[in-house]
């Protein structure tokens, strides 16, 4: 028990057994299969940076449950100072691994449940937050890893649960037992789940009277029979498989779908059944949590493409093309305004009944929506420094081949003194970083979908204050 | 002594003599001027404001200087908790006044030379400090306003101070006596000059050896002798001074240029004067902290914009248009990227030596660039959700006319209940906030031109760490 | 009869007598009256133009109609070639006066009646196209310009017209008599009503049965009984009143709202009265025709704005700053994607059934939404480009006075050899270019408000072939 | 001889024997190799649609040369009309294929040399020309296609061509010959190199005195002794080898780079050997001409992704969600003003003496600036409303896998009576038209970079005409 070293997180996968799919073949060494290995290691940076002198300070943290260090990845925050560290250690992270770690989902789930729990506790008197505690210890003590299990298959989009042809397109319980539920429906984009020792399930939208089978949140373990993970398929893919031309050489993310083929959840692992009016809470407390991770990460990764960008003008012999910096400039003020807007959201976060603190929610979706359309301009930016190899460049096996490698090689030169190899695996990372499709669409839709952003700064920003600004000024009576 | 009214800061205007011109023709009575009176009535709301129970945390403060508490603009930031004062409070008066308070920028020279009159001294055993501390300690006892000096007229922007045909083209000493120093050259966009009890100059521009008598610090009553407020032109101004259809009917901004006619300044209002190397300190802090005082005050302003166009909506029988809603949702975008970015740079702020904490450039400078894009962006939406009549409303005069004014009012007929002159009022409020030059080009170039923003941030950034990132995911041993 | 000088146009506007009001008093005389005449004098170069060597052959054109040279402005288009000429005579004109020329509006009406008043007598046996045809050839033997009366003020949005609580919101039929009809109602935003001899009316919406007497199209001269020209006011308007600091000295544009006091208009005069379901192709055909005049003309009030911002570099002494030069450029692209956009509407038009050509509608409104966002970036970037000073200069009036007028001229001295009063002179104009509100509301609102441009590009594209060659690619059989 | 069909073409490479490397490995058949397959049925698309009703009429037109029908992709423009089939015809092929045909790259050089051949020989007397119209018979006669071989590898981009290190990093002669010449170097983004019979070399910058090896234009055999065809990697490559979850079931692009490892030219294939002011010529003149091809065929993919968009509201039941219908018009106005721009600029060609027609330069460059900005959006938009599922959806063998098959279609239902698979199979068009790097890198890079096209509209546009109508408006004299 305690924190786990890197490996000591990889051989704990090892000790696990789920049932896994990818490309029609059940994987049967998750730890080991290339594809899923180079997320899993993006997720131990997250053990390993605990370890690191550099990242320490915002790594590991004291726990006040369990009175000992702590992984801040197993902390929900009880403090303004947790809720900033959030932003700089995901900020870190996401330079580090320059792509998604996948452990930040976990820790929003255990954040937002951390407040509504205790919240449906003191409606109902039920004891979600004694099961949850208990939960917590048990990740805290072990230096576990959480999924998220949020996101829907959700069937008919124009539908609510109940009103789906086929009532399997939201989870939901089938069976209530003494011991426990029985759970079915899918969940899509689970980000690291095989990388992941626990699956926390939320709800994904509101729900209505009539929806109680659905208005649901529990754990179980990422093998738990009836569960399987089917990996879905990204851009660049085979690359990690084939082992050749992979561009980001330690890390990289994998998104299953998660289906629930009839699983059993043992009540004390049951965290909300039936409270449709609290399901809305637990939505919009994870996404907000989950949108502000994002603003984190992916300032860190735009950091990533900063330095690819101006690495690679040293790299082609354009440092002093003026337009060029330009770019990389506009590059960094999209870093920077999606890391403030961000960590202003943390900065301005308020403790909630349960003692855990909770963000600003304006401006967390605020970033994100900055980050939806920000993103995709700081990748065109980045292919517009770097030049036209970012696609098109000849396989690594070219180089290797003996009749024509030394030839191609030859014509890969860039600026001189600079060693072509070193040109040729920076132009596969920026490969990676702009073209890898588990990235570039999570930073669109990871969280809920822009609209989810726009709606949610609507609804919770005060109107009416801004209107009075507004008639006051104009010398309207009201 | 002690906390000025809003009515005493107004009388304490009536006994200075300032020498001011407009349209050629010399103010005698300046606090009378309708036009002046509408910017003094902008920054007696910060005086105003310090009297009201919802403003008062925010406005006033102990000075741990004198001991006594002060209004917020007089105070130096102490601690993170004062950066973030200042932002929040900018943000409150912007919507409270829908222009410019104009009394940040003082606040901004008080606390840049509060860091770097001391640093000079601790270099050279020199007394700015001293001279600067007891400027401090009289303008909180006396409540008093200040205005910022700093934009040289610059002449031929190839040429260096010293380089240009007419030496006087940036500020600079013409003569040093036993009791002081006689300085010449003019100041351009002088917000609020005339509002101001003190002028505070600073250099303009990094200054290099053998620009000695051009790095030069210090500050003079706006009425003294030599000194010139020539008041600029900006779009509506004949509207304030003609008393009708003014939009905004409690305030606005005006923006002299200020000629130093060889004005007299006893050293002991002497801040800096030869010390080269500290001029480029000087401009980076106090525009680093004027441009964050913008993402406050120009954030409150897209606020008082946004009430604009959803009342608007309602007097326009529009509320039900989506299409309008999601423009909206634009405009409240804007506003807290602008504002998040500009808190975060208070929340990472960072004490100084002489103990003032200073906010973190980069990000301040990230909002000030979002800024200058996103406000002319925000005025654009409003302009689209409000609809044609931000232009071409006939005018007051003709709804007040006898012949045809119930005419006019008839066809100005909005939504069913609302009654037209409310609808009128409005239009000439959007027309003030979208079309008033004062405010508008001050969003592109207050704090300096948007260049220096972008130079500043890439200078700023560690860019060797961004490097060094990318070359580690890339393979790359170096 | 036959081509007017610009000397002729102004003449002959002395000789109406048309009901005008500004500021709440009668205007008397229309001509001399300076900000209406800046106005017409923007007109006036419509007719100087067809004159001039540079500008003869797109300006003047044979009219098949009555076989004598006409200005292009009083011929609705019978080939492709006049489409285009369209496009390249609004730029010429737009770069030459730096506003609108406000003559546009009256050919896109007499091209839309052309189409419509055919259609109609074709379905209904009505005479329409026999009376257009007779008032067009008064139009052209005349030179005379005419006055687009399209926007009704509407009231509240909400509601059709005969919904409203006031039933005058929309212009319409208060009584039929044997030799005319009496017209009720209000259009906003009439630029150049008082430039213009004839004012004609189309609908500004669909309408639908029961709507009869909005369905409503006519022509009246400018100072018809009833007509009310009541001028609005724009931000720049008193400058021009006060003669001084106007920027733009030769060309302005005025915008009034123009009450139809029970005007009686002859049978002959009549283009449209009931035909409800013809509403709707007089609204399309008009706007688009409008929108797409925006296009040639914006285009080249940027080229004005380009030569300003190039100039004003020179200027200040910044031509070598690569930054301005790349904002220039930006400035440029949007000149021409808008032009170009534009210019393929033309050469894409065909011919309907009463032989004029129409243009492409997706083209013609997908320029006109490029222009609503892209001329407020473009006026950003010019004064990004210029600085500071497009707000704040000091008045002419203050150039000139004895006391302080050599002083303060001495500080507007820009880049050495350039006579300071040509940069004060370049300062005003850059000034009017970006604030004056009658041009830049028009930017956005004209030819109607972006959604309008923005559903009719939806209607009129081909989505079915789109959605086939989708499935096609996907394998989709259907 | 004559126009081929589609077999007939694809038959025609088969006797080829290209020296093709790919991932390491040589590859002996080109044409059944399933990516090189996918891209060679791209371009055997320009065949088949020859022969298609639909656009036949666009697609084949009368050779004035052989005075034969022939496919436009083999003709010069010797009309405007020309000019504008060639848009209207990339836009179609555009939406047919929703890639790259790969053909127009070949017309563009073919254009390019029936200008600029002429000129030099014109200055020098030499016989380019008759070179260019014999092998232009050929090319006629036989509906040959041909490759552009423009883009050098450029080694140190500081550098000029003699600079370099390397002497072969741009293609240049290396011997002279009685029979012809013997040339070296590599061309890097060869698109479509073995879907062609012909590489035709063009320079790919500016040359001066000194640079005479390098001012160098021929056309060789695809198949010529030392030329090696290294196709590159793109980000679904794999896909296609693999023959699983291809998205675009018919069609694809792939780039090699090419080298020319001592290759030798007869003398009647050279176009240009050290006439080094022509060689600026040629690039202005092919690149003018292939960002304009961009501009058609671009459009029409965006048509591609809007039917992909709009089809996929209906499958996932969002066909009323207001929002994702403004997104879609977000589309169709860049596809529609790409177009525009593109089209504008073949309208305003102009013949050169030699008799082929050029397009606008200005208005084509600023299409392709467009271009590189917009495409992104565009595809961005199309995933917002498409949804997640663009990344990671489960692979189709694990839909067809017999385990869990069932249970992971199940999950992928979307809208009620929408068979699961049409939504599988849309999703997969969806990513690849988002996410293939041969295709988007190219948005963005294809043609010469983005700061080419700026600084070419720059060169360009008329300044001083821009610049006197500024000072005209502002009174200044000059």
């Amino acid at each position: 028990m305690g924190l786990k070293t890197k490996e000591e997180y990889i051989e704990s996968l090892r000790g696990m057994n789920p049932t896994a799919y990818m490309f029609g073949q059940k994987i049967t060494n998750v730890v080991d299969n290339p594809r899923l290995r180079a997320g899993i290691e993006a997720t131990a940076a997250t053990y390993e940076v605990a370890e690191m002198d550099e990242y320490k300070d915002l790594a590991v943290t004291q726990s006040p449950l369990i009175d000992e260090p702590v992984n801040r990845f197993t902390l929900p925050p009880s403090s303004i100072e947790d809720l900033v560290a959030r932003v700089k250690l995901n900020r870190k992270l996401g330079a580090y691994v320059g792509t998604c770690h996948q452990r930040c989902t976990g820790l929003d789930c255990l954040s937002t449940l951390s407040i509504v729990t205790y919240d449906i506790d003191q409606k109902y008197g039920t004891h979600y937050y004694d099961n949850f505690v208990e939960f917590l210890k048990y990740m805290q003590k072990n230096d576990l890893t959480a999924n998220a299990g949020v996101t829907d298959v959700k069937g008919d989009r124009s539908k609510s649960p109940k009103d789906q042809d086929d009532q399997d397109m939201y989870v939901h319980v089938v069976e209530r037992r003494d011991d426990g539920i029985v759970v079915r429906g899918a969940k899509a984009h689970q980000t690291g789940s095989l990388s992941s020792h626990e699956i926390i399930v939320l709800p994904t939208r509101a729900m209505r009277k009539g929806d109680e089978d659905y208005a649901l949140s529990f754990a179980v373990p990422a093998d738990a029979p009836g569960l399987i993970h089917v990996v879905g398929r990204s851009s660049l893919d085979m690359r990690e498989l084939d082992g050749c031309d992979i561009g980001n050489i330690r890390y990289s993310k994998y998104c299953p779908t998660l289906i629930f083929n009839d699983v059993f959840v043992p009540w004390e692992r049951v965290f909300m059944c039936g409270e449709t009016e609290f399901a809305v809470e637990m939505v919009v407390r994870f996404s907000s949590f989950h949108r502000q991770s994002h603003g984190g990460c992916k300032s860190g990764k735009i950091d990533c493409m900063i330095g690819t960008a101006l690495t690679m003008m040293e790299y082609n012999g354009t440092t002093k093309a003026g337009h060029l910096k330009q770019k990389v400039i506009d590059m960094i003020h999209r870093a920077e305004t999606l890391y403030g807007c961000c960590l202003a959201s943390s900065y301005e976060g308020k403790q909630e009944p349960s003692g855990t603190y909770f963000i600003d929610t304006v401006l967390a979706n605020a970033s994100k929506i900055h980050e939806g359309k920000e993103m995709a301009e700081a990748i065109r930016l980045m292919v517009d420094v770097c030049g036209g190899f970012v696609a098109d460049m000849p396989s690594d096996r070219d180089f290797e081949n003996p009749e024509i490698g030394s030839l191609v090689k030859k014509y890969m030169k860039g600026a001189d003194g600079v060693p072509v190899e070193n040109r040729i695996k920076l132009y596969r990372l920026a490969e990676k970083l702009a073209l890898e499709s588990a990235d570039t669409i999570s930073d669109i839709h990871g969280g809920g979908s822009p609209e989810a952003h726009r709606v949610t700064i609507f609804r919770e920003t005060n109107i009416s204050e801004k209107k009075y600004a507004a008639r006051r000024l104009a010398g309207i009576e009201s």
